[in-house]
């Protein structure tokens, strides 16, 4: 096993279910995300030195992070021999937010001890491990992790075998996150999905999402906008987030070309041509919500085309 | 009211439902199309001279082109005065074969109805003025009148209002035709379609639009034939349609792209790259309805970039 003492690699935020793109499209923003530092230390396996988060388990098998390193040491078919890999972690993301939390711990985990034991895994099988470790957290879906590894826009076109494609970025794209003073569990907010949808509404659905790649392809932000249209998730979740309609309202009023909920929520997303006009989009949600008593924080970024890096050897620390 | 004493316009046939568009992507084939002639004529109204085929109605609220040229005039808010318009229909799409042949009647009809009035409505006004017609004799889809006029490969994003996108179409992409000795109702072959669909179904078909958008604009020959991949439409209506399996499977084995049932079907659609590759699918296909003791006819072609034209103002017989 070769490679450096230590490494830091962070993976940024993600909205996953982009607008009708239900579980296959998600699209990382630049700005905030998650870190995480593999060492080598005594003992072996994997283990957890820092959860990043009071309420995040200890355990390596029940953490993003530990899950993803643990699916890297398989996938790459290796022991971490006499030694064993410590993780620390540090979250930039909230907890159960609807940021692709769990997929950018995962990740930047993934990323982290690959580049420790000498990067045996390609991005590819990086982002199988992935699936592994989300699996277990969130389910597996790749509209996080996909995104938050890779960077950009990504379309799962099918997840077993892994089949996806990186959507062009448009130039003037920005991504607004707000997220009201809540939390939502992912495996709450799925619970509310329909298991059966109308032929109708499927059929809506998949023009809208043939049509936001379509837009993203053209370059064409108002069909973007328009194809913001999520008939199964959005009806059946809006419930569950107060002030989620009256957000989207505002956004959409402040010249949004779209809004919808972020993965699972509380965080809602819109998008906007050009960062002024998504400034002014993010400050008319996180009004909205404060005219409605409720606290909002909001961060405005570009698409993050780059997706999970490394960000320093942390030889100096090892 | 302006306009020559007599105009004819051609529309191609086309393939509704292409895959996992079921009603929202349609694409145009070049080669075989109706035609219809428009004429002024003494009386008053819409009257079909010829309907182009022997079961077809001769009464123009009952025929695809007379409905069509019904809605001509009532969009363009014009009444034919003291004439009458004409129509003489020359069908060279099969009935109820599944290549469009009552959306190409009706934008032939349209086409040559509007140059005849001297040409008020614009196309988009024509698509609506057709979709009308279709909305009358196969249901309000626009995945055939769309392509039938315009030309190219169509994505329906919403019908009301009209929502369309014309998607790229990569250099080499040829379509194949192949049509068994079968008749299929539209009304028989909706019947069928389920009413409600699993919620993983309806996403999975939404990726597979996607990436068939995505694989058009970036000329990703494999991804299209991967996304030809419905799972609405032609799991409910293979069992109609005898020897469409095996006609399938014969079509890939011979290095199509993808293949599926084409509109409602019976004929059934095979996309691939090249016309050499082509037309040894439509042969292979051809072979297998054969081999089932079914006799099949094949057309092989380029995907129809021009749509609807006139061919001819026929005023040297009017």
């Amino acid at each position: 096993m070769s490679g450096p003492p230590a490494v830091t690699a962070f993976a940024p935020a993600s909205v996953g279910n982009v607008g009708p793109g239900l579980d296959i499209v998600g699209l990382a923003v630049e700005g905030p995300g998650d870190e995480v530092r593999a060492e080598w230390i005594e003992g072996s396996g994997v283990r957890i030195l820092d959860p990043g988060h009071a309420e995040l388990p200890r355990e390596a098998e029940r953490h993003a992070s530990g899950l993803a390193a643990l699916a890297v040491l398989r996938r790459a078919g290796v022991t971490s021999g006499e030694r064993g890999i410590g993780l620390r972690v540090r979250k930039g993301l909230p907890l159960s937010g609807g940021q692709g939390g769990s997929a950018a711990s995962a990740v930047a985990g993934a990323v982290a001890t690959n580049a420790l034991l000498g990067s045996p895994l390609g991005r590819w099988a990086l982002i199988e491990a992935c699936l592994d470790a989300e699996e277990a957290v969130a389910g597996r879906h790749a509209d996080n992790v996909a995104p938050a590894l890779l960077g950009g826009i990504v379309l799962l076109r099918a997840v077993d075998p892994l089949d996806l494609v990186q959507l062009p970025v448009p130039p003037d794209l920005f991504v607004v996150l707000v997220r009201p003073d809540q939390r939502m569990r992912t495996a709450d907010a799925r619970a509310v999905l329909p298991r059966e949808v109308p032929r109708a509404v499927a059929l809506h659905q998949a023009a809208q999402v043939g049509a936001m790649v379509a837009a993203l392809a053209a370059g064409d932000y108002e069909l973007l906008g328009r194809a913001i249209d999520d008939r199964i998730a959005e009806p059946a979740r809006a419930g569950l987030l107060p002030g989620f309609a009256e957000a989207k309202a505002a956004a959409l009023e402040a010249g949004a070309l779209g809004s919808s909920i972020s993965g699972s929520g509380p965080t809602a997303f819109a998008l906007a041509r050009g960062r002024e006009r998504a400034e002014r989009v993010a400050a008319a949600m996180v009004a909205s919500h404060a005219a409605g008593g409720r606290r909002a924080e909001s961060v405005v970024g570009a698409v993050d085309r780059r997706g999970a890096r490394l960000t320093g050897d942390g030889s100096e620390e090892s």
